[in-house]
């Protein structure tokens, strides 16, 4: 995401919501960098566990150039030896909560939030308790973009389903016991002994280091949970796939997560009337 | 390293010995990327097992144009579900091999060279059995220039011991379980929550992903061999650190491998009499 330079927040703003706020006056909500330190103001961060309730608690203010109150929603930070912190995806994480059945909503859950920096969010009875974060996205990009195995790979090439689930099964098995640092020099060895050509290797290079990343959420829970993705629909599928080879539940993808996130902190904050649910699709 | 463009070959190679054998005709051999396939003439890869006598064996020849004829010394791959390959580096393993006493020489050890792409190779009485690659120089080097952990490095500090320490206990600790595509992302948090300073971020993550190498290796093997390492002495002495705090022996370093190896082939190979080991030294 790119941010607008300082001062041209307002602008920004003015330009995307102008109109409808000049036809209604209506409550306005937002979550994501625009609450970061290098964002519009700072939201400082929730710490876990969180619910809707402590998100809505801890808005941040600001009033626009043009007097409207705009209400940011903090992230959220797991304190401990390798903290983590989101922005956006909490707010994401409660509005797939809102989308669910009531016997889901209570339960145990793992929701996955693919990206450049993914995050694993546990939730138990609609609380976030913990959440991990793996740079595989970013990593991959600058690796093909930087590294010796970008060279012989062609990255303009149609989805090579079989060479990504090759790299899945390698990660899972005993061969990827060595981890991705080492793993990853096989996309380059496979090319030259001739068993990957140029638009395999890009796609086997992605399903080995998601491997890597599914099986190490396996290798942290005693039983593997119910998961929910969120995100982009083509990376959400490459997760679906390496997430069945891994052993994991048939994860059910959601849909408007930010929308209905920002309504239920919105609702759970008093800016807007619980009865009104059907607004957000006005 | 930088090869010279095609048909610069010989004027490199005139460039850099062309006195010396103008002064004295003398045996030319050579190893490392010049036997590549992007190289001056490709030398095919040796399979493992390979002691000196396979490499000399299938050296392969070339006549300069300044009428010496040049012996490059074939890399060495390991076929399998993962396969490895290294240029030169086979080289200074038996050139290692060579400076041991007899005793060191003829039993287990694992020799470590670190790099780009380091090289963790196991010899067993003289002889090359097997070798693992771990891109973790190359990697570092691309996520610290370009990806948004670099942003917050600074990258001219003083060697922080503390920091690079930090980063491997946390790899070789429960909580480096994860693995390096997600401990990573707590060189950027660590910063976020005043843990870290810029000058110690780059050590940090420098520590965690040399530590996840060396967990690896720990992890893949029963009993903690001896270890011997050849390279450049500042990333010779992370290693080292990071090896002691895994538990493993104190590791010699070792010198002057890339000639001795040399030689060791030269004389494999008929080229050099074995009374002349001086020579080398003259």
């Amino acid at each position: 995401m790119h941010l607008p330079k300082p001062g041209g927040f307002d602008a920004a703003f003015e330009h995307v919501c102008g109109d409808w706020l000049a036809e209604q006056p209506l409550p306005v909500i937002a979550c994501g960098m625009v609450g970061s330190a290098q964002g519009w103001r700072e939201a400082p961060y929730c710490p876990t566990p969180a619910r809707a309730a402590d998100l809505s608690a801890h808005l941040r203010t600001l009033d626009t150039a043009s007097g409207h109150r705009l209400h940011i929603v903090p992230g959220v930070i797991e304190h401990g030896a390798l903290p983590n912190v989101m922005r956006g995806e909490e707010t994401q994480v409660l509005g797939l909560l809102r989308g669910l059945a009531e016997e889901h909503r209570n339960g145990h859950l793992l929701v996955g939030l693919p990206g450049s920096h993914s995050k694993w969010v546990r939730v138990e009875n609609g609380c976030i308790t913990h959440f991990d974060t793996f740079m595989t996205g970013e990593l991959y990009a600058i690796a093909s973009a930087h590294s010796i195995l970008g060279r012989t790979q062609q990255r303009d090439a149609p989805f090579q389903a079989a060479a990504f689930e090759r790299g899945v099964r390698t990660a899972l098995s005993d061969t990827g016991a060595l981890g991705p640092l080492s793993t990853a020099f096989s996309a380059r060895t496979l090319g030259l002994t001739g068993v990957l050509d140029g638009a395999e290797q890009a796609d086997y290079l992605s399903g080995l280091w998601i491997g890597h990343e599914v099986q190490a959420l396996r290798q942290s829970t005693v039983a593997l949970p119910e998961v929910l993705l969120i995100g982009n629909e083509a990376l959400c599928e490459r997760y679906t796939r390496a997430l069945g080879l891994a052993g994991f539940p048939h994860p059910t993808t959601a849909t408007q997560a930010t929308e209905r996130g920002l309504w239920a902190v919105a609702e759970a904050a008093g800016l807007v009337a619980s009865a009104s649910k059907e607004f957000i699709h006005a």
